[in-house]
């Protein structure tokens, strides 16, 4: 029985007072969903207007003085494990906001929803002039923000913007990590492609009609087991997962000439959904609840995609399903597919890449945003940087090609600098745990190949999903594989998969 | 130039509260659309708990303290005419909401969505006892806001509600109004109906397939000036128009068995679509700025959907139209067009029914729900008073069929008690305006029958949208028409279209 004196303890107060945060997160989301997905574009002022009001209202809130004198009482008071673990992550945003004036919270979202919104029209008609007027603002807050919080927390500028993504990685570990990649990877790329220039490899002869390529997204979702009853999906200029656990909202994008690209980025989203959907539902208001982090959330999707999707056993499960929709042709015959589906091919847009280039489109953009921040280079300097790296990482040049090179992406718009290096942190976490999960299930590929994901969700939903941030990610990863992050698994895949 | 201490009037920083208030209110109306157009079922719950929560938060900023007090002082300062009218405007709005506690407030908003959102299917269910469990909460609740509401303003527990949809408009109005009506409207209404029995009337033969009722309905909203880069037009169970004037959102439902239901929602909610979106853009986050009152909303829309869409010169400018997406048939050759537009039949469902009996359905509903609001009759009674209201108003029978009887709005879900009354009055004023453009601009019907709206929709731009809420209604009315509310236009015009 809960005494009334539980009830005003100061935990309790915080926990109203961040399921009330959290509901204002959830009209954020759906309206920000909206803005990406349905909104015409006249709306954008008001909506940009009317959802800074909300941030600077959640932050008003949240670092209210009275939220830090609770905090402070919270912690000296008798807790259960998780009711720690929520403390401990209320605390962590309570610190992250505190630093930041609502001032700059407000011009920061403000600034983003501008850049964004021109973007959309900016990057069809590669103008690069007219979107870095927009991103030098954003990038001008995003290093005010920066310094504030590397004041704070002693460490350089792009260190403190990369722990809201990742809490606890720093840029040495980034450059770590992406070093040895760096001593391997263009090596097993030119392996893998000249490798594959031997193999035949046909292209599905299109058009695909988007009517028929959502019916297949939606059965491919039914597949992977994303609720309906709790979330729907769309279309965007640019594909993401948005809004709230009981109501994820995921987007792709359809072009009638090939339909994997879309189907890809469907499964993609439907990993980070997924993960999304099976947070802990009793927790859910609360900061507990939440996902681990970026690098996690992207170990999900890519689980998803690379790991499980565009292995041989599972392509061939789905190939039906397509087949279904288009009809037979010889590109979709299953020796072709599988090839064309593990055929690895540097280009110029990131979310197309092969899993095994994709890691040099994220150091490429890491070295960037890192010397942006720093205040190494300047906006101006982006395009030709750019050129040179896309040009000595993968061969391929992007002069004057802003639309497919340094505008492709959504992440620097509303100054999510910090995020990029997450998604091959997440690759990596993705093959590890796929490696931990072919030990402890020791039919997967069989099961798999008889079109029974059930075991694998399963490891999912019991090592990683239900946890949300109960866990800080080297406890929530060691509990899963038995250790901290090892790239080697990450590597041993590509190997596998590729040579 | 603005000095300082203009920046710091009470009315200055009146006006910064109201800005902030209206981009809650942003974010609640396109949360609340994505409630009824997008989301998945299982968002329900979540969804109500954080719509009720930015209630609530309105609620308690527009009711502090401080705001009784910037009211006050600002009334001792001198503003311009429009400055004042907008003050008056704030002042009905803290006025109407400090009388009610936050509790309440809360406990409305979620016992409004969660009986609308088991409406939507336990009206399909037929079923009542599930239906009238939820409304008891409703009606509970709206009892309790209606009688603190009439002790303050020393009136009826009805005109207490009433007041928040029509200013100044009273039960003892709509008894004089609706009483007069009684007096001919049946009689006109058989005479209408034997008549037509005389006159032979095809019904289109569909189907109709959606996609091209969604394009026809896109192409005519083009010819009723509906601008596309702020707004859109979706599906919902119950059509509505909802939104923010920056971006307004128009649904409707489609049937492939026929069309003209769908198609005269859309002109019906295009109708309140082009009110908003010309409001006075300047003064958008300002309470002056809001429409004037659900009976002008309504006017608008019947304007629209009766006076101008249902009249033979533009039924004739739309056929075309019609016939491009769905090809010749003899129920669409002119003449029996325009008499399937115009014809009286007595049905169950309000929203399809023609302008003679629509009153009836009003009156009804009036009867009923006043009744229930001064607690004359219980949730219980209603199913039979409805019936014999239904069958002496318009000689049918309900019987058991709730779903198309007393489950067939939304209106009562959400405690919206006091608003249907408008919609006749509505009508009223619709022919009113429309007899005054018609004085106003001598060749409209050439012009209408040659597709040329342009003079129309200015006579309205000039005479009510423009000005928001800067008049009152009968302010509004007498201005643009030269007399205060004046029934006699309505019944003319029923005379004149029908006899």
């Amino acid at each position: 029985m809960m005494t009334s004196t539980q009830y005003s303890s100061a935990y309790q107060e915080l926990h109203r007072l961040f399921t009330r945060l959290s509901r204002f997160d959830h009209l954020s989301a759906i309206s920000g969903w909206d803005m990406q997905t349905m909104m015409p574009p006249g709306g954008n002022k008001a909506r940009s207007e009317a959802l800074a009001e909300l941030s600077v209202l959640r932050h008003q809130i949240l670092t209210d003085r009275n939220t830090g004198e609770l905090l402070d009482r919270a912690q000296q008071e008798t807790l259960e494990e998780i009711d720690r673990a929520n403390l401990r992550e209320m605390r962590r945003q309570y610190d992250n906001a505190v630093l930041v004036p609502d001032s700059l919270v407000e011009a920061k979202s403000l600034a983003g929803a501008r850049c964004e919104h021109a973007w959309r029209t900016q990057r069809p008609a590669n103008d690069w002039r007219g979107f870095s007027v927009n991103l030098r603002e954003v990038v001008k807050l995003s290093r005010e923000e920066a310094q504030i919080r590397a004041n704070a927390l002693g460490c350089s500028r792009y260190d403190a913007l990369l722990n809201l993504y990742e809490p606890g990685m720093r840029s040495s570990d980034l450059d770590r990590i992406f070093g040895d990649l760096k001593t391997w990877l263009p090596d097993l790329l030119q392996k893998v492609v000249a490798k594959q220039q031997q193999e035949p490899c046909l292209i599905p002869q299109g058009p695909f009609d988007v009517d028929s390529q959502r019916k297949l997204g939606l059965s491919v979702m039914a597949m992977l087991g994303f609720n309906f009853d709790g979330g729907r999906v769309d279309v965007s200029a640019h594909p993401f997962c948005g809004g709230v656990p009981e109501d994820v909202r995921i987007t792709t994008r359809y072009n009638e000439k090939e339909f994997l690209t879309a189907l890809l980025g469907i499964i993609h989203e439907t990993g980070h959904a997924r993960y999304e959907q099976n947070l802990p539902r009793e927790w859910l208001d609360q900061p507990v609840a939440l996902a681990r982090s970026t690098a996690i959330h992207e170990s999900q999707s890519l689980f998803f995609e690379m790991q499980l999707a565009r292995s041989a056993d599972f392509l061939k499960i789905i190939r039906p399903l397509i087949v279904n929709q288009f009809g037979e042709q010889p590109a979709l015959a299953e020796g072709n597919f599988i090839r064309l589906n593990q055929r690895v091919k540097p280009g110029l847009i990131r979310v197309d890449a092969d899993e095994v280039s994709y890691p040099a489109h994220v150091i490429l953009r890491y070295e960037i945003e890192r010397a942006l921040i720093e205040g190494e280079i300047e906006v101006e300097d982006i395009p030709a940087l750019w050129n040179e790296k896309m040009l000595s990482y993968l061969g391929l040049d992007t002069t004057d090609n802003y639309r497919n090179g340094c505008m492709q992406d959504i992440h620097w718009t509303d100054g999510a600098f910090g995020y990029f290096p997450t998604y091959t942190v997440g690759a990596m976490y993705a093959a590890q745990l796929f490696h931990s999960a072919s030990n402890a299930l020791p039919n997967l590929n069989q099961a798999i190949a008889a079109g029974d994901l059930s075991g694998l969700f399963q490891w999912l939903q019991q090592n990683i999903w239900r946890h949300g941030s109960r866990y800080s990610t080297e406890t929530l990863i060691t509990n899963a594989t038995g250790e901290t992050l090892n790239p080697r698994y990450f590597r041993q895949h590509l190997e596998n998969r590729y040579l």
